[in-house]
């Protein structure tokens, strides 16, 4: 029987535009779907789990629509409720070289940020679970969306499930005092945290820290003052220097309260750079509900995260084989046949 | 020196599935844009006229991607105002056959919801102007739409200006009730008015009167009727007869407070519905500031309109020789070498 | 709780030229997925019952992305084997005016012809369902093919399960005689059987009929003979008038041993001819299973069927609430906002 | 052996608009190429015979692909002769419902115009030949290109090989009183005339005569006077009805010198109106060549020139079966599988 | 009040292969619409200036394509003449890697080469103007737009306008010693000169002079020479190193008549490698005349011109902000979110 | 007169993922056709030879796109075979970083692989011919097309036509040991070899030895002991570093029997990696068969496989220009205008 795991968030409707066109240029939208939570339920389903993804969406053909890709890829979407006034929506224009990526968020009074904690039967929901993760960006949307994170979690750790929380923190959504503020509630119902970036407090000290600036002995002390803090189980984080929008070197590492673990890096050539980092996180629970080290899972995250920049959308459509492939060390690319 | 009218009203980003996907099947939508005082104002530049929009737009690449298809048909956007949150969209699946075309608005929070009236300099704006039309649609959006378009035609009135109002009753919208408080009160400062439903209370008597059902005696009867108690100069509706999706007859009716002058009927088939009424409005502005007749005018509208239904998007880009040569009587799309 | 109904069959990936190219143009195909079975699957989870589909396809991403599509229309694809050597496809040259449709069948050595009876746990898929539907297409894949549908006739039966059987005789595919001898086998176990061609002997005396050049007056004495036959509980069929390869008349006739019933007529305007015939027999079955009577599931599946030709792709995506509104009347295509 | 059939005139490159869009809306063309007798050469060798097509195209890879796409479609390319400026070009915008289709010519320089008849060995070229067509197009492109046309007759007519010649009046290039003075002289040397269009005089009288409007009575009379004055074997014509530029009724009529035969006549829905003419051309020749008489050739044209409607691009790509199967009767459209 | 800047040239329509097709292998072709001085005015608009435009386009849908292009994105086009035979075409093949781009210049008989001064009114479209550039593209196409181009510069010059001349040789357009006679006489009326190719004669000595491969002091000499001999008040030229089609070094260095500044260098991966100067003269004039320092302007139109090679068609859509960004230092690419 | 070149082989339909999207993602395949020496017979077209490609096809518009594919690019196809089940297909996925491209290929019981030595008149087929070439791939098809192969190359060497065969063992084919017994049969009648695999056995020892992991001094030893065994005339390779599914670093190296010669090395950006090998077969053979030394044909052949790589498809449609340019050492990629 396939491990469960129920992951909450919003899905989103994406529209970027095509052939590096700028939104000024296109005439048309290439349409795909995806969201922090939705991408890690995809990737795990990808992955031979049962994924389960609970949002809210519109009681329209967007919403279904929404669905409707979710299921193609295997994610069980049962739970999801329906009303509310729109489909979220965000606008991607491709970066290229030196160009920058632009997303324009439009996700104004979306579904999910109207979501209220009755619409979802929890002892129904978490029955046969394995995993709850969810992201700091659901709690970003309103005050709704926090509360039933919050309730979510808790839910959750009262079934004795393990818990995981990426924080990705976005500036366009929230202050860093608002997400310090309301994500430190969440944090003691959290067993894997991922990307304490130290805009969200999660340091000691008067210095901000940049983890892709850290120095590779500096990531445990910022690790440890974590964990002493708030007592994850681990503490995990993508690194990423980007050298263009096209071309950047990817890694992670994880802390697991003793030593940190710096995975491979790999140098990638992007086809899509959103959804990475959902990759690293469904990557490395794939790996720790497998049974991997957490050095093994975090190989397996970054290897799935290195990946996903050369499939187009948000979600990864890499297979097991292919990742493991590459954490052994063949990223040459050859054609098979 | 071209006859110069100012519209006023929404732009909104549409976009649209290709290949007669429905909205569940499609992996790409195609943009345009629209609205329809928009689209009065850009069929008005392709008759050669100045066409003037104002509006507001979020300050963003959407916004100004807005601007830029004005623009490419000649529009004067120079008085259109940047800010607010968001662009107002709308999805259209295009209808077939028996299956109707299906509209998702998704309006909620457009910058123009928010416009504020002190956002437009009339005096300037108006400086040389000949016409300014507006619809219902517009004071629809939000209260304080409302107020600008009052105030738009207030200003227009006091300085001597021919006004028109397309009513355009929508009933995703407003209520029928809210749509006669507000229309009503914009009616004293109306000369031309166009689509004049019975719904919104444009009649005597206690019947509702659907237009399109009535023989061609009755037009004048409820034409008198909103005549007597408001008193346009003229007034004047698109007919439509709809066999399918894919097939209308389409033609118009003007009273100009003795007669009625019923138009050619026009049998189209049908590549893009959506903007017809529009066309219609901005041909019989184009026919009566260029000294047409209330028939003539009202000709040339419905054959503008007639043309529009083979055209994509919602602008009609018909030329004049191309709807002229339709008046006459050629609908035999004979290949041109 | 939702009505189960289980179908088999073979699941084709369908390769079409776009805007209205013939093979020899093309550059490009569009990709579809379809299959008799698989369209009644589909459409009756469209219309909100729990579809069941059953087959076999490769263990390779193209078996993985007929399964998806499935999915992503709601179909439970769980009980789908994985295996043999390739997925069926069919190139489609969609026809218009009176240029036909071409249709090349590559189904040569495809997983479903060797899908073995064993691979199949009747017991577990057929749990909890109300409903097994099968066609003759599926018999006439191969020999296993035919032992394999019989074996789920009579298991279907064995448990209760009402059975039914579209005939969609295929020339392309085998001989009559050797349609007849296989088919004969098969009718003991069925309900409801829709298609009888006269080509099957579906009839007495020694004339073929071809249904469609039958007066009303003379369905009921075939269907009486066939019924007489093999005591089918309702016999129906499709009819169809070709004017060209874009304008029909469709409708559809149901007998219940007693009367006929002649559905209202449809001319539709085609924009994919493939699975009108499936989409009567999802329609049909969804009326019967929610209790409408015979004629009322017979119009259900008139207007289903009519619509599907407005829907490009082989599966119906109209809503219950579009068809009722067709069965009403209401063919205008009026857009809606 | 096939027999051999050498046509003479320009390959263009035609860009037309996608989707129906007009000029002012589209970002892309598609690309296809055609010219009057190069799309009898093409339908030649679609329907199994050896078509050769003699021109001038630049020697770049503009003037390349022109050749291949002949050569795609069987045409025997070795003789035509590369150099001079520029490809010609027509941009197309495709007409709908009452909306016409337009054409830009852009033919300037091209290099077919600057073609010396030295370019052009007629022994190597006639050699084994059995027929020869050319237009009324190509004299019309230049001086140089008319003393071609003229040499090519006149080498053809000495080898005692069939030529035709389709009139093809085109009213912007050149003006009727230019046509007329430079056809003349082409005459001589003509055994099939197609297309007498009055404009070019040959009629006798002082009346213009347009053959769309003539009633079937009247063919005969002016064929009657063509062909006392020059003296062709057979005078064919195609003859259209446009109701719309979607709907045409088309057919043509033959005369011999004794009888005039009018064909079915076919009501199409059009996908492509372009090379319908020359498609009937086609037909023509196909017919005469293998043996149909006058009358079965008029009828293999007037279906070829029917299902060329249905088909996009220039040239036709129906097979002599489904050409066959029209003359006989079925345009039906069904779907064959 | 913004600058109002007034340019001189040709706008052609440019047909580009999509994904990297050879001409010889593409079945559409992309639509954009560029010339030097065109893509300069462009630019400047999207600068936040005044860009105005000047040519001479034919009166048809493909000359308004043209300017509703030009419209869309910010240029006053109503000085822009209408008449003449044809647009000037491009046919352009984007190379990659080490296959070079492919150009097929398509201007015979342009409506631009037959422009007539008295088809400007020089007084009326320089009123306020604050700089005219040209490039030594419009003087190459013919002797009529030699002519224009000098008479606009003396204009220009007797106004006090600033001016400058991008020098642009194009080896397919005219000899070297035909651009040294015609260029010259241009130069008297220029204060900023862009480019000066040692083919043109612009350097003492008996040696061509490659900028490309010159050294850093070697820049110095070669202007020093020019300012010399011709006064230019601003010398500049962009600088390339070609590793391949994809992949170029570029940077730009600027001359005052006393020091020799060289911008930072740009590695860019390319995605559209046609505009790339005119992107250097747009942000050296936007820089200019916004009060920058030469070294400034130049810089800013070097991190203009190295963002344009990102962005496709012939036109910089980068904004003031993200070109200042990229001058700033930042290239990194990190998605805004 | 032009250099015959006939080949044998298999021509497949390809069907492609565009825009990078996976099996799993994509709604549409780009269609191109390709085989390893139809592929070759193209490339010689290409640069002016005459190349005649036998084969066999199913005798419907499938098999005929084949083949109008082949005459598109100038291959002589009269003597391919029609009949048979099926053509060929092979799904490509096509990689980008570290993703592999993935082949899929689907070519059970193709045309080809029942084509009978009766079907081909090998002394008409042969007239004139100067070169012969086969690959590995058309034997490991199936036991009549080994017979066909050896037939072939037997036909040939009795006429004294120089023959070549690219071994191009595939594993997913045929296994190793069936390959080696198959293809050692048929070097008797080989002069030149391609690609002396280890894995077939081409080397004396007992490890296997992989050319491309070899020191240049280590090919030597390998080719001296194929050259002992079989006697070829030159035996060649490609070598091909693969840092990534994008970048490439390719070469080639052949033996004349005295000294090996080493070429160039080409780093490669990939549009396309299919057809590569084919590409410097038909550049050695050109080479050779026009005179070039084998170190001259195998600089130009390896230039010709590195152009390949940009060049969408399995075709090379480098021109004799363009790789005489790189050969010469010209790769920046500069635009030429």
């Amino acid at each position: 029987m396939s491990k469960k795991v129920v992951t909450l968030g919003e899905i989103m409707m994406r529209l970027s535009t095509p052939d590096y066109k700028r939104f000024v240029q296109t005439e048309s939208f290439d349409i795909t779907y995806g969201g922090g939570e939705a991408n890690v339920a995809a990737a795990l389903c990808n992955y031979g789990l049962n994924g389960v993804f609970i949002s809210k969406v519109p009681d329209n053909a967007l919403g279904q629509s929404a669905i409707n890709h979710l299921r193609r890829y295997g994610v069980d979407t049962q739970f999801i409720a329906r009303g509310g006034k729109r489909l979220g929506l965000y606008f991607l224009e491709p970066g290229v070289s030196m160009r920058a990526s632009q997303v324009i968020y439009d996700r104004a009074e979306a579904a999910i940020t109207e979501a209220d904690i009755s619409e979802f039967d929890f002892d129904q929901i978490f029955a046969g679970t394995d995993w709850f993760h969810t992201s700091g960006i659901t709690p970003a949307l309103s005050d709704k969306a926090a509360a039933l994170t919050l309730a979510a979690l808790k839910a959750a750790k009262a079934k004795g499930i393990t818990t995981s929380l990426d924080l990705n923190y976005r500036k366009k959504l929230w202050s860093a005092e608002k997400a310090r503020e309301v994500l430190t509630k969440l944090c003691p119902y959290v067993d894997i945290c991922i990307g304490p970036d130290a805009t969200l407090g999660f340091h000691t000290g008067d210095t901000d820290v940049n983890l892709a600036d850290l120095k590779l002995a500096d990531y445990q002390h910022v690790f440890e003052q974590v964990k002493a803090k708030y007592g994850f189980k681990y503490i995990a984080s993508t690194l990423r220097q980007s050298h263009s929008a096209s071309d950047n070197r990817v890694s992670a590492a994880i802390y697991d309260g003793e030593k940190i673990h710096h995975t491979k890096q790999y140098d990638v050539r992007i086809v899509d750079r959103v959804g990475a980092g959902d990759s690293f996180a469904g990557g490395l629970i794939y790996g720790l509900i497998t049974g991997l080290s957490a050095a093994g899972a975090a190989e397996f995250g970054a290897a799935a995260s290195a990946l996903k920049h050369t499939i187009p959308g948000d979600m990864n459509h890499a297979t097991v084989a292919e990742i493991e492939l590459l954490v052994k060390g063949d990223g040459s690319g050859k054609i098979q046949r």
